[in-house]
C-alpha cells in the first residue's frame, strides 16, 4: 500500500470520543494536555490510532522516545520473556539485592553503547532524575576534591547539612545556557531554561545560565559570524564561573548542556563550541555533563575498549581506545565533537526507555556507600526492554538508516523551504558531513501548523517559539518521506485550510 | 513443614557466590551496598533467596516495598496479560497521549483506595518525585492565592523565573520535621533530615525544619509527658511557620510529614500530633502533605463517595461520604487520625510498585495546562501490576490479617523484651486501639544484630541510629511468627555468636 494512503483522519481532530475521553478522565487526571486518546493495540510501526480510528504517521514519538515504533515484534517478544516477567513481579532494591542477572544485563544492554571512555553507569527513571544525580555526582566530587583525599567529614558539616546549613550544606552550582531543558525536578528545573511555564512560582537555586550560540542557518552560508558568536559565549561561559563565585559566592561545580537544544528550540551549535566547553570544565576543574536524554537515540555502534584520554581531563584515569563497526551516523549526539577527552558524565532516557547515567572516572563514585542511592535505582523491566531496543537498532542497522534517511529528508525540506521562504524558515539539523532524522525549522505559527498536520494525519510537535521539530523513530525509512512531504506541502501551500 | 524449618543458611552470608558477583558488578555499578545477591527466580511468598542457595524469611520486603510475595502468582498473571505487554511495549507520553484504558486503570485501581475526600491523581516514578510534585502543586497553588484568581502572570514574573530570580521565582518553603525522610531529589532532599550521609554536600534550599515529639514508649505508660511533648512540637511549627518569613522572608507554602517517621527510626506520634497540624496548616493556609510513601500498604479499603469535609479545609470544595468496607486495619497511616478533614496531598510510592500523590482540591490542578507536566508522568506497566496488588490484597483480606498478625507479633515481641530488657528497648508500633506488622525497637548496636539475624536465615533492616524496624510483607502471618521470634531469642540471648 503507497505510504500517501497509510495515513487516515476520519473525524475531527481530536475527534468526538477522544474528547469525550478526555473529558472524563480530566475528572480524576489532569488531561488539558491531551491531544488525543490513543488505542495503542490498533497502533503499529510509524502510525498511531486514536480511538476514533484515525491513522497519524508519527514523527513526534511520545516526545522523541518510542525508538523502534509501536507493537515492534522484539519488544513484544522481550516484554514476554520469563525476565521480563519476574523482574516485573519481583521489583528489587537494585542497591541492596539486585538480581543475579543484573550485572550481564547492564554489560549486554545499557553499556554495550556506553559513549566511549564511560564504562560505568548509575541507573534512574527520568531524565530529570538523571540530571540530577548527575549534579548530585558532580558536588559531591566537588567537595571531595576540596577536602582532601581521605580527610573525614566533621562534625560541623554533618550536623550542618541536616540543618540545610554550611558547610554541610554548600553554596555549589550547576551552570546551564539560556533556552536549555533538563528537567522538572527541583534541581534540574534550576538548570531548566526554556519556558516560563516549567519554571514560575517554582523555588529554584541561585545559579548561573550562559548564553546559547544563536546562530544563523544554513550553517555553511554563517560560518565566520557563528564561530564569531560561538567565541563570544565561550568568553561569557569562562566569565560566569570564575565571577558567580565572587558575587555570590556560589561556586560553579558542574556544566550541563545539550548536543542539540531541543524543548528549547532546536537550536545547534558547532563541535568546535562543544570543544570549547570541554577545554575550559577541564581547565577549571568542573564536571562537564552531556544531556542525551533527547539526543542519544539508543545505543549505536559497538565498541571495544580502550582510547586514550588526555592527562588533563577530569576522567584523568581512563584509558580508552575505541574501535566502532558499521554505522555513518553516530548513536551519541557527543560523538560528532572529536573532544579531547570524553565528557565527565553523559546523561539519557526517553529512547533508552530508562534512564540514569555513564561515567568513567571513578572518583565520581562517591566516597562513601548511600550517598548516591535510593529504593529503586531504576527498574530492570525498563532496563530489559532497552536491552531488546538496542539489539533491534543493531540488527535493523537503524544508525545507518537513520543517516541515509536524514539525507533525503533535509533535502526535501529544502526544496519546500526555498518554495515557501516565508513559511518555512532556518531549516537546522544537518551536521557537519553527516546526517541526522532529528530535524526541525522555523515558522509562522507552529501551534496551527501542527494542528493543521495532524487534520492530514501526521503527528508532529512543536519546540521553543515557533519551531516545528521532527522526531521520526528510527524506523522512519524513504518510504514515509514522501507522505510527510506531501502533508508538509499542503499545509505550506495553504491548500488544507477550510 | 514447619516454618523453622523453611529458611536456611548454608553458606556464611554473604556467601562466595554473592561476594563474588558483587565485586564484579562494582567494576561497572556502585555494589557496596549491596547485602547479597539475588535468585529472584527461586524466591517466593516470604522467602527470598541468594545466589548461594541461601534461603530468607524476608522482613524486609526491598526496603518495605513488596506486599503480596515474591513470585505471587496473581502478580504474575498481571505480568503476562496483553495489556502489561502493550504497556511495556508503547509506552505513552500520558500526559499528551494517553490510552484509552488510562482511565478505567486508575479508577480500577489507584483510586478504588484512594484516601477518603481525595479523589484525584497525579502518576509518578518514585517516591521522591511524587513529593517533589507535591511541593510544585503546593507552591502553585500559593502563588495562585496571592496573584488572586483569574490575575494572568506578568512579563517580570515570567522573565525572572528563567534568570531564577524573584518575583517568579519566590521564596517559598516547604515546612519538614527533624529525622524525617522524604526523597533525594534537590527538594525532596531539602526536606529530608534524617542521615548526613543522604545531605552532605548537595546544596538544599533554606526551609524550616520543625522537632517531632520525641515520645516514650510505651505510648500508654507516658501519655502525660508525651501529649506535653506534642503540645510543644506543635507550638514550635507554629512559631516557625510564623518567623521563617520575618526572618528571611521565605514563605513556608506546605508542611510535610510521615505518619510515622520510618528511615528515621519508626519515631511514632499520636492521632492528636497530627490532627493539630491539620488544625495549623488550615489556620496558616498552607498545604498538608502526608508522606505516605512507606506506611501506605497499598490500598486497603473499599469506598464509595461522600463524606462532608469542613469549610475551612485547604480542600473546600470536597463533599464526601466515605463508607467502609472490611477491615480492622486501615491501608492509610493518616486513616487513623480522624482529622478534622482530609489532608491536602497523599503521597505514595513503594509497595504500591507505582507512585504520585493523591489529592481533591480542584485548586491544586494548577491554573494553566503543561506547570505540572514531564514526558511520562509515571509508568502505565507499574500502574497495571499496582491493580494487581490491590486486587490481591482484597481477595485475600490482608489489611484484616495485618491487624490480626501485629497484635500477636507484639504481643511476642513484647515477652522478648521483658526476658532482655537492657536489649530490647522502646518497642513500638501498636496503635490506639489498632495493630501492624509495621513494628520497631531500638537495640544496642542494631547493624550486628541484623547481621546475625542474616546468619539465622532471617532478612531484617535497620533504621534511625539503633533501630531494628520489621517491614514484613502484608502475606507474612500467624506461621511465620515462630521462627521469627525464634531467631530474635537466638541473637538476643547471644546463642548466635561463634
Amino acid at each position: 500500500m503507497p505510504d500517501a494512503l497509510r495515513q487516515s483522519v476520519i473525524t475531527e481532530v481530536p475527534g468526538p470520543l477522544s474528547k469525550a475521553t478526555s473529558k472524563k478522565l480530566d475528572l480524576i487526571f489532569d488531561a488539558r494536555a491531551v491531544h488525543f486518546v490513543t488505542d495503542y493495540e490498533k497502533s503499529s510501526g510509524n502510525y498511531i490510532v486514536d480511538v476514533d480510528g484515525n491513522k497519524y504517521l508519527d514523527v513526534y514519538s511520545q516526545i522523541a522516545s518510542i525508538a523502534v515504533g509501536y507493537n515492534n515484534p522484539a519488544l513484544t517478544a522481550a516484554a514476554q520473556s520469563p525476565e521480563m516477567v519476574s523482574a516485573l513481579v519481583n521489583r528489587p532494591a537494585l542497591g541492596n539485592f539486585p538480581s543475579h542477572r543484573w550485572h550481564d544485563l547492564l554489560k549486554d544492554g545499557l553499556l554495550r553503547v556506553a559513549p566511549s571512555g564511560l564504562n560505568r553507569i548509575f541507573t534512574a527513571q527520568s531524565g530529570s532524575e538523571a540530571n540530577e544525580l548527575a549534579f548530585k555526582a558532580a558536588f559531591i566530587l566537588y567537595r571531595r576534591k576540596e577536602r582532601g583525599e581521605g580527610v573525614d567529614w566533621t562534625a560541623e558539616e554533618m550536623a550542618s547539612c541536616l540543618k540545610n546549613s554550611k558547610p554541610g550544606s554548600p553554596d555549589l552550582a550547576i551552570l546551564s545556557f539560556a533556552n536549555s531543558f533538563h528537567g522538572r525536578g527541583f534541581g534540574s528545573l534550576s538548570a531548566t531554561r526554556s519556558k516560563a511555564v516549567h519554571k514560575l512560582d517554582i523555588p529554584s537555586f541561585n545559579w548561573p545560565q550562559a548564553p546559547f550560540p544563536a546562530l544563523k542557518y544554513p550553517l555553511e552560508k554563517y560560518r565566520q559570524e557563528n564561530a564569531a558568536e560561538e567565541k563570544k559565549c565561550l568568553e561569557q561561559v569562562e566569565a560566569l564561573i570564575a565571577s558567580w563565585c565572587a558575587i555570590f559566592p556560589t561556586y560553579v561545580a558542574g556544566l550541563i548542556v545539550e548536543p542539540i537544544q531541543s524543548e528549547g528550540g532546536d537550536n545547534h551549535a558547532s563541535p568546535a563550541f562543544f570543544q570549547g566547553l570541554r577545554d575550559l570544565t577541564k581547565k577549571h576543574g568542573i564536571v562537564m555533563i552531556v544531556d542525551e536524554v533527547q539526543t542519544g537515540k539508543a545505543p549505536l555502534y559497538l565498541q571495544c575498549s580502550i582510547a586514550s584520554a588526555g592527562p588533563n581531563c577530569v576522567s584523568t584515569q581512563l584509558q580508552h581506545l575505541a574501535v566502532r563497526f558499521g554505522a555513518t551516523g553516530k548513536f551519541w549526539g557527543h560523538e560528532h565533537w572529536q573532544l579531547s577527552c570524553p565528557p565527565d558524565i553523559v546523561t539519557f532516557s526517553k529512547k533508552a526507555q530508562t534512564a540514569g547515567y555513564f561515567f568513567g572516572d571513578p572518583m565520581l563514585v562517591p566516597d562513601k556507600a548511600y550517598r548516591q542511592f535510593n529504593t529503586w535505582i531504576g527498574d530492570p523491566a525498563r532496563v530489559i526492554l532497552n536491552k531488546a531496543v538496542i539489539q533491534e537498532i543493531l540488527d535493523k542497522n537503524l544508525v545507518e538508516q537513520c543517516a541515509r534517511v536524514g539525507e533525503v529528508l533535509y533535502a526535501e525540506l529544502e526544496k519546500l523551504m526555498s518554495r515557501y521562504p516565508d513559511k518555512i524558515m532556518n531549516l537546522r539539523g544537518k551536521g557537519q558531513g553527516y546526517h541526522r532524522t532529528f530535524l526541525s525549522f522555523d515558522t509562522q505559527d507552529a501551534a496551527s501548523f501542527v494542528l493543521s498536520m495532524k487534520r492530514l494525519g501526521v503527528n508532529i510537535g512543536t519546540c521553543g517559539v515557533r519551531a516545528v521539530r521532527l522526531r521520526p523513530m528510527l524506523i522512519f525509512d524513504e518510504s514515509h518521506i514522501s507522505s510527510l512531504i506531501a502533508a508538509l506541502d499542503t499545509v505550506l501551500s495553504g491548500a488544507s485550510q477550510t
